[in-house]
């Protein structure tokens, strides 16, 4: 017999409790033994639930509680999340979260507790929602060099692109409703400005390329300037999504980046709708992979948290290959400017000899004679940047550029 | 320092051997500490190989060296694999297999003669080739109580009708193609008539539900009735994919199929082209989440084994989790006829009544006097053949009748 605790008794917390309990025999066959929830710590009061008496509001009975062996933190942000993650690792109980921004700001100095102490810090449920990704990336894949990994990883925003897409609506009017579903918190500024999806992409790239990635060290661009005409006119070749990426270079440096970019048709990642995630793995020994599943909500969010609490009960030592390092500075990190794509572009101008002297070969996807949209070669953003300014200068506005999904 | 040996060295064996030279310093950061290749099984010689002088032709060489402790068996064929596997498996030696066949007829023998001795037998590459699929639904998706698993698993029948699709070519010549191109080999027919699925859904059956789902216990109804005017019928609104599934019903038996269905363009399955392979997965707290890439080919395979040899590296026991029992009969499996889904009807007759006094409310898709089209509410698979039965006493035929994908 095995007990855990689960902190933070919000949406996710609730939901591994839930799920827990309905399939607690199925769950204790795959760990190989008897388990139980022992406590729930929250510093509100549940006089109605089922559990009331499992709820305590202090860390320190769960961390001297030698019964207990693995913790879920649900809480979110950064503190408490922290220190009580720490306690709990310092003293062997190994942790396993859904806290994105804890793991992305933090992750490197918690695996190093982890280690010192024999136990895990699991983090499956951080990206992706139910999504396995985490597992994949450092277990089935192991065998492979993993070239790019490119993922849609914030369900709201990919909600609100979808409506744009499939339903004409406009930006907000598509953020309004998203909001009034529930989707969208009534500060959205996290997930419309990429935050979220920057989180995420820090955490695969840290697994992947084995050094921590910061947030504030990728760029990170959301989706409030895409205006409904761009949409409609790449309609007939791809999508626009939210992208976060990471690629490895050819000069050794790995590039993370989140950003707006046309998915073209092809790529099962244009299919991806509404508040569903996905991530396309490419590595020489698989082509390419990809995950696909509800990347945020009460269980599908569970269920990744309860996949580790079950690994976490079966492995008695760190597992090494799911930690990476702390990173001195950002050498291995190169400029977003290096970002290399074809590019989309939509400028305002009846002349298109202006874009052919600036762009050299293009592709004309639309022209009206005020505006035209065109594909380019494959380019630099710095190079794209250029192009923006240069058409400036000769009075030319750029209404939109976007790069375009290579996969 | 480990050492393994690679059974077979054909195009998965020395896609292994490839991929393990290409990534070593990654694999082995991955192990956690040095391995080497040490031996190649193969009846043929290869003088031109550089790995010529591993290659040994007697499978008591490696059993008998202490020194070995995984091997990788890319053979194919029930035997003599089944018999090296079980002298490896004696040994303490974990096997790592690309096998369908060999797993999907005798996994339970080997599963038992693993746990005996306190070792692994993996078959991650068994069951969409570099797809990770069968540790994510052992290991992250253990907390679900799973309803349903639906994949195309079989490349080459998807390459042909993916040509059907996108380029109207009839069944023949698109099998021709695939021929040409080596997706399909001279003798067909355990692509085109679904054995090869059926191994498959046999594997991922028996892990999700614990018992041992032996091939001829599955329903499998390949491709080759499928006509060209039925996948252009179908196209508004759907794909004709063949589908390898398994549903838990209400009776607690276990329903697995394969057998061509439609599609909904809803579902992300419909967007799976060419010769890759998805698998889509429900359950309680994921809700549905899907696995994408290649199913078949030499370095996408080895991927799926080598992450098995990691993995086999690093445990000294038996994961019970991704074993499964003998099963005493098929009282669990329920009969095919019990099957229930929207019906797909393609009728010839002038006179549509007949439709309507026997499948009641239908949705006509097509009608140009001499042929109707039309799907029905849900229905058991019995009650749509007694239909076919019943419109044929009244000489009414029936071109084509296919099951509607409910996911």
């Amino acid at each position: 017999m095995s007990k855990f605790a689960v902190l933070g008794y919000g949406v996710v917390g609730s939901g591994v409790v839930e799920l827990f309990y309905k399939n607690k025999e199925k769950i204790q066959k795959t760990a190989g033994h008897e388990m139980d929830l022992k406590y729930i710590l929250d510093i509100r009061e549940f006089p109605d639930s089922p559990y009331k008496e499992k709820i305590v509001n202090s860390i320190d009975l769960i961390v001297n509680d030698n019964e207990i062996t693995t913790v879920a933190e649900c809480m979110g942000g950064v503190e408490p999340a922290f220190t009580f993650t720490r306690q709990c690792l310092e003293k062997g109980i190994s942790v396993c979260t859904s806290n994105k921004e804890l793991v992305a700001k933090k992750g490197d100095i918690l695996f190093e507790i982890a280690k010192n102490n024999n136990c895990n810090y699991f983090y499956e449920a951080s990206v992706g929602g139910a999504i396995p990704i985490m597992r994949p990336l450092h277990r089935c894949l192991a065998g492979n060099d993993i070239t790019s990994v490119a993922g849609i990883l914030n369900g709201t925003t990919n909600f609100i692109l979808t409506k744009m897409i499939n339903d004409g609506m406009d930006f907000d009017d598509a953020l309004k409703l998203a909001q009034q579903l529930g989707y969208a918190e009534s500060n959205p500024a996290a997930d419309i400005e990429g935050h979220d999806a920057c989180r995420k992409i820090c955490i695969i790239s840290s697994l992947v390329y084995g050094r921590h990635v910061y947030p504030d060290s990728v760029y990170t661009k959301g989706i409030t300037d895409i205006q409904l005409k761009d949409v409609q006119i790449v309609d007939k070749f791809g999508a626009i999504k939210l992208i976060a990426q990471v690629r490895r270079l050819e000069n050794g440096k790995i590039l993370p980046t989140v950003m707006p970019m046309i998915v073209p048709r092809e790529s099962m990642l244009s299919n991806v709708s509404d508040v569903f995630n996905a991530v396309m793995v490419c590595g020489d020994g698989i082509d390419k992979a990809m995950f696909y599943g509800r990347g945020a909500g009460k269980l599908p969010t569970a269920s990744a948290v309860m996949g580790d609490i079950i690994e976490a009960e079966k492995h008695s030592m760190t597992i090494l290959s799911q930690c990476w390092d702390k990173s001195e500075g950002n050498s291995f990190i190169e400029d977003y400017k290096a970002f290399s794509s074809k590019m989309y572009f939509r400028i305002q101008t009846e002349n298109t000899s202006a874009i052919e002297e600036e762009c050299g070969q293009v592709s004309y996807i639309y022209n009206d004679n005020k505006e035209a949209a065109f594909v380019t070669e494959k380019m630099t953003l710095d190079k794209a940047m250029g192009i923006q300014s240069a058409l400036a200068e000769k009075n030319i506005i750029t209404a939109a550029m976007l790069p375009i999904l290579d996969d």
